[in-house]
């Protein structure tokens, strides 16, 4: 593995300090001691710590799409598709949990996806592509793809929030074929 | 209608402080002056904003519980008392949107529901009946719960937090229904 890089030190240490204290109680000089840099040498790659926050994003919302879309665009029936998608935004998480949380749940609003499509539209995308081949009830494809991001964010904000509330999926993937069950059942044409 | 109290007004204007610039970005003196009060009066019933939170959280919690809990324990099958459960949470966020929002997607986590069942226990305890019915499919019914509160918290949070994105539920109810089916046609038994 190559060593990480002055910014990519720079950047874990950010993402690190986000999800401990959150965006507003983070100080630039927090993050510059995690990274073992100096504040000077942080500024000159960042300029704020909002630029800190919008290259994270960015980051994490470039993976995600990449590996979202690789299983939407392949192939198989929409269904199974639907399913590949679920099973696989839980094993992104476990990845890189604290990205996909900053990404998904909690980013400061400032942040935008950039030239990165959002997964929103990428399931936009599933959904909409199943009631065409009759697979998928009909609806809003929107309000639909919304739902299945619901079914795959709140186990993971919920089991954050509210420790030992509900089953936590980043250390037990034993609920993420449920889950994949739940959002398929919800959107199949057959069984309505 | 009652004239509302001082303390009514403090609370009012301390949830509208938050929405609008989140807990952190609120100050006291700004709930006081949006009350009409002096500082003074608010210090006389809240010791601080974090106890204004919780005040504000209890509150919210004790009505959507008693709502929900109502609709969960009466009559009907399981899938009639969640179609019911599903079309209603989306009833109450319309009636209180700013408190219906801040228990269930940002409250700080110092709040406690206190003697409240929590909204996710009490889904639980329906999706376990319905699964003593034979009406539910098996699993986790505490996941399973998690899901459909996801289903109901993310149309809000997305509609909420990006404008435009997705059909906005507090000004159309038009997808109540369809939502309900969602969940509805997640949990049934048969059809899997």
């Amino acid at each position: 593995m190559a060593r990480p890089s002055q910014k990519d030190a720079i950047l874990d240490a950010a993402l690190a300090c986000f999800a401990e204290v959150g965006f507003a109680g983070t100080k630039i000089r927090s993050i510059a001691e995690r990274a073992g840099v100096s504040q000077g040498a942080l500024y000159r790659h960042f300029a704020s710590k909002e630029e800190l926050a919008r290259a994270l994003y960015a980051d994490g919302m470039g993976w995600i799409a990449e590996a979202l879309a690789h299983v939407v665009d392949g192939g198989g029936t929409a269904t199974e598709r639907l399913r590949a998608a679920t099973v696989g935004a839980f094993g992104l998480y476990r990845e890189h949990p604290s990205s996909f949380r900053f990404v998904l749940t909690w980013a400061p609003d400032f942040c935008s996806p950039g030239d990165v499509e959002p997964p929103l539209a990428i399931l936009v995308r599933l959904v909409s592509d199943g009631q065409t081949r009759g697979e998928f009830v009909e609806g809003d494809a929107t309000m639909l793809a919304c739902l299945v991001m619901g079914c795959i964010v709140e186990p993971i904000v919920l089991a954050t929030n509210a420790p030992g509330l509900v089953p936590d999926v980043l250390s037990d993937d034993s609920h993420d074929s449920a889950i994949a069950d739940f959002v398929v059942a919800a959107l199949a044409r057959h069984g309505r």
